[in-house]
């Protein structure tokens, strides 16, 4: 009781934080409601009613359902559902036809074996991984509109009329959403990928400056700030929201500073270099926990180099994130990475001279070398993600 | 042209491979097709559409929606969309009373306000993580059921009546739908979860037992199986796969050897453990290729241990996803992946004293040390996965 209670009472600060984190998640939601409310007119205006009748509520149906966060979502399945209507709606047609010519005993025989025969392999075909991505709801449309038309028209002769008025309301509703989707605040699936890539590598950046920080830092220092740490996790499982973001992204039309026929796939190919660089990364975070750890002198010596090479990398890194966000060469960037591999190849180098004559316990170093060669492993990584963008 | 037609010839080659990679797709189609048949029986026999009407096609709306692969999603589904059904309904009904008070021509604007209202509500609520999880389904049917309701309520009077068809419809084919979906070859999210956690640790046991082989082989070897060595990509990208058939398995009734309550947080919890290691071999995949390698004396003298330590997780792991498929304490695993950690031991030691004697290259050695702690890394992330089992 107490427990529900207090739930209840951090309702609205969770409400406000969800707001505050994504202002567009307050203006989606209002855009909705906007397009919901205008739909609904077809149901108040009395003419209206006259024409289309019960099949209004499609158009209803139609908003609710079709209308995504991002303007790429929204058309892919408006475009989806209004081509699936239309398709399966002359298919039901013919279906229905079909079945009327045996007369009226084999009907309902030959109009059964119909929807199974299509319900069964239209759901196979949506296991298809290609299909899956991109057509799936408009398969399963194509499924509804194909049961409805064709069974529904055994009852009634008026299925020309009917799909007429599904059709004419469903391309009502998707224009609805489609259009205040897009003229009213757009938010574009082919901006979130962009900044999605962007930020990313800036993740990466941002923890290998931690990394520094923290894998040098005295035992008096104070505890650092953790969480610059954990910014990379995030990264690692990107792939999915990405790969959808793409597909979007292809429905949307010209917009802002991307064209048609922007090269999404490239940003996919960034996006998974940089999490192949994430997977170094994280295994760069253990040799931050304690049992580890080098012995201090060993780790002094090497401090000043290993700090270099992040620094520049972290330095590269921001630059290739700027460089995506404004779409210019990044020049500056690869400057800064070649200096990163310098960096570690004299890290390497000194390892092997210096280091190699004082100590007498090989054991002790091989967390340090790890260290370092993973260190080394990222410097390669962004090289990669640097030739591509 | 000839492109189009190459596609076409290949179809049924595809379709046939997507059969047989997993049968129950098969199975899982002729289900929906005789769901969707079923239901159809309802336009079809005369007294059930004089006491429906039209709403009848709301029960073939309801099967084809929810009808989903496994028993959770499919369950999950069905009970999200009768319960909001009966929510929003009972709401839209309350609605529509609330409007029918100030007279005719306040109706309008109260209605559209509150759509307006509801509509933008919802909406932001589907964003709440948690929602977004588990009932976001719900979430959308509620919207729509609600301004169906309440809007069509203002045409005519028999709203109580469209609300009693439209929900008695929707739960015969929300029965129907899980109904066909429980009793005919079910396909259980948990038993999937299940498979998917362990075969995920099989993946890095196949791995392993691969990387011993291409390290160490010699070049006049044939050419190993890249395959092998593939299998634990689709472990990096498991989380999003993971988590939703956790959430599916929530509402799975008793089936097999699985209760209620069955734990399937703990999945989780294994699954992102097997993640963890899947990094650091997809680290250690990295030293398989040519440029990284390490000089051919210094490898064959680290062979036997390295192969031994391997070997040694391989067993372990192997152990591990047995004992997780036969839901028994993995002892044995445990013994394998003890053995693995002092075989680990060994050959730190090894490089540690016989190798650094003879050596008087530094660098040459770093890639065969860093392999071998990454190594070590996968040994202490493998007897991680064991405790948690």
């Amino acid at each position: 009781m107490n427990r529900g209670w207090g739930k209840l009472k951090a309702f609205p600060g969770k409400l406000k934080k969800l707001g505050k984190d994504d202002p567009r998640r307050i203006i989606h939601s209002l855009k909705v409601g906007l397009a919901i409310t205008l739909v609904s007119l077809l149901y108040y205006f009395e003419p209206l009613y006259e024409g289309f009748g019960v099949s209004a509520m499609w158009a209803v149906m139609t908003v609710v359902v079709v209308f995504e966060f991002s303007v790429g979502a929204t058309l892919s399945k408006g475009l989806n559902r209004g081509l699936a209507t239309i398709v399966a709606g002359t298919l039901g047609f013919g279906a229905h036809r079909l079945a009327d010519l045996p007369g009226e005993r084999g009907e309902p025989i030959i109009l059964g074996l119909l929807v199974f025969l299509q319900a069964s392999m239209m759901t196979f075909i949506r296991f298809f991984p290609q299909m899956k991505a991109k057509y799936d709801y408009g398969l399963l449309v194509f499924i509804l509109t194909f049961c409805l038309i064709s069974v529904s028209g055994y009852r009634d002769d008026e299925v020309l009329d009917m799909a007429y008025q599904r059709v004419s309301t469903i391309l009502i509703g998707g224009f609805t959403a489609m259009l205040v989707c897009i003229f009213i605040c757009p938010i574009w699936a082919g901006l979130d990928l962009h900044n999605l890539v962007a930020n990313n590598i800036e993740q990466l950046a941002c923890f290998l400056e931690g990394f520094g920080l923290e894998y040098f830092k005295t035992s008096e220092d104070e505890e650092s700030n953790k969480t610059l740490l954990e910014g990379y996790i995030s990264v690692l499982h990107s792939k999915q929201t990405e790969e959808s973001l793409a597909i979007f992204a292809r429905w949307e039309p010209f917009h802002g500073r991307f064209r048609f026929g922007h090269p999404w796939k490239q940003y996919l190919k960034i996006g998974s270099l940089t999490r192949k660089c994430a997977y170094r990364i994280e295994a760069l975070h253990d040799y931050l926990n304690t049992e580890n750890q080098t012995p201090q002198e060993i780790r002094s010596k090497i401090q000043e180099e290993s700090i270099k090479v992040s620094s520049e990398s972290v330095k590269g890194l921001k630059e290739l994130a700027m460089a995506i966000k404004t779409m210019t060469t990044p020049s500056a960037a690869i400057l800064h990475i070649t200096r990163s591999k310098i960096a570690a190849k004299n890290l390497k180098f000194m390892l092997n001279t210096e280091l190699f004559k004082e100590i007498s316990d090989l054991l002790e170093v091989i967390p340090a070398l790890t260290m370092a060669s993973l260190l080394a492993d990222v410097v390669s990584c962004s090289e990669k993600i640097a030739e591509s963008v």
